[in-house]
């Protein structure tokens, strides 16, 4: 396996490849670390749902593994990027804040509410200290256009080949996206602030997929008809999130518009039409 | 294994012993069935704890797989007995209502939690109905006497036996505790109630163990000096839990009061003083 699947390897950067559900490459892979970055996922919300058994055992058991090997190997500092779409479930409110009730409605949901209490148990009992970060939808170059996650790296990716996009429902379904450039910046933040607990981490803004249409036309210079197909039973309608929490405790704000990000997109698939399609 | 540890089989009852974790055993109990009374727990909050990966294994993703088998064979209904001591965590009021954020510090409770919420996800994505009851602390006669869950019938077994009994902390630690046959009553009423989603199932009283170890002073007519022990870092100070929810659902209330209770126990464990101690 490449250790970046589109960029040559990061000078100065170690790269450990390995399963993460495996023991001993987590006991290797985390000795002499200050902080752990946990970004892994074994399942989207779409697979997960299909089978939640493989998403337990894959993301919340290897998770809770992990918290014993940094325990024993004396690693104080994890950072978790959980997911802002999914452990509210529906909201009940237009922006939600990271007080609203946690009601997931697929796996994947609630797979990451639990390794975020067990965040909490970790830190309670063993003084971990833990930051989860709820992300909301990031994206920007190096997505891959795998054709579950990441609607907008797919719609652009789509564009540049010549194949028609997908919209599941009438696309009036709205989501907070990030860019990834904010998200790396929040990431390398929190390793450092001396904060604990669960926070929101999107642009605090949304934008329904009509409007991501819309954009990606505009981008692209292209005229575009999608094919709208049903829509899917585990999405919410809504969600945009609160982001004042983080803001207040760090002092990180996003930076960049949406249709400035995805320009930015657009200008890196154009620059890497050859690749094949990755996951 | 015998089918009931301390009294004969009730005539009437088809009783089917097998591993929770087996696929094949759950898949012939639960042939030709209409409800299913999840009363199954794997582990309790202490040895949780220890090893929770033990925990979600044997809990969560056996619960999750006799879901997937229930869709398969069409078994509608499912009653999960739930725990209301340990899913809201450290409670911010002083009696707590299922609206009480869920945020349990013990394995135990984030496997509840975890379970209640597939349950939600499976009624919405499938029709099931379920109705989840949060269980505070059950007593009565047969509880077992394990030394590690029930301190109602720990006690009186070990007054019965001559032998002196501990408190974990300063005796001030506040519970709900419910009778045993209030509880069945209520799980025979929710079977045939037309609700679905979570209930909290107590008392809708506390007591705190110092009040215990009275209580059963009284009814055994004994002087007791209790062992006073450290603290237990995973025992919230106090939780009762507000019953008005389940109450005005199906018009159950708890009839048992708590010295009353405690006497039928006492009662019954001087009818069995030759029993070993059980699980």
């Amino acid at each position: 396996m490449k250790p970046e699947a589109f960029r040559a390897p990061v000078p100065g950067v170690e790269y450990v490849t390995g399963s993460f559900m495996s023991e001993p490459v987590l006991q290797a892979a985390l000795r002499d670390i200050d902080v752990v970055v946990h970004g892994v996922s074994t399942t989207v919300p779409s697979t997960a749902n299909a089978d939640p058994l493989a998403d337990i055992q894959g993301n919340l058991m290897s998770t809770v593994r992990m918290l014993q090997i940094m325990r024993q190997q004396r690693v104080g500092k994890l950072v978790f990027l959980s997911s802002g779409g999914t452990v509210y479930g529906v909201p009940s409110v237009e922006v939600v804040p990271e007080t609203h009730p946690l009601a997931p409605i697929t796996s994947h949901g609630i797979v990451k509410v639990a390794i975020e209490q067990y965040l909490h148990m970790e830190h309670r009992l063993h003084g971990l200290d833990y930051v989860a970060l709820r992300v909301s939808n990031p994206y920007g170059p190096r997505q891959g256009c795998n054709g579950i996650q990441g609607i907008i790296g797919n719609y652009l990716w789509k564009i540049a080949h010549g194949e028609q996009i997908e919209v599941w429902g009438d696309g009036s379904i709205v989501r907070d996206f990030v860019h990834v450039h904010d998200l790396a910046e929040l990431c390398a933040t929190v390793v450092e602030a001396p904060i604990v607990g669960c926070f929101n981490a999107g642009s605090g803004t949304g934008a329904s997929v009509n409007e991501i249409v819309q954009a990606a036309s505009a981008v692209t210079n292209r005229r575009i008809r999608p094919i709208y197909k049903p829509g899917r039973s585990f999405d919410v309608p809504r969600i945009i999130l609160d982001i004042r929490r983080i803001r207040s405790a760090t002092g990180w704000v996003p930076k960049t518009p949406l249709i400035q990000g995805m320009r930015h997109s657009w200008n890196w698939i154009q620059g890497h039409r050859s690749i094949d399609a990755i996951a």
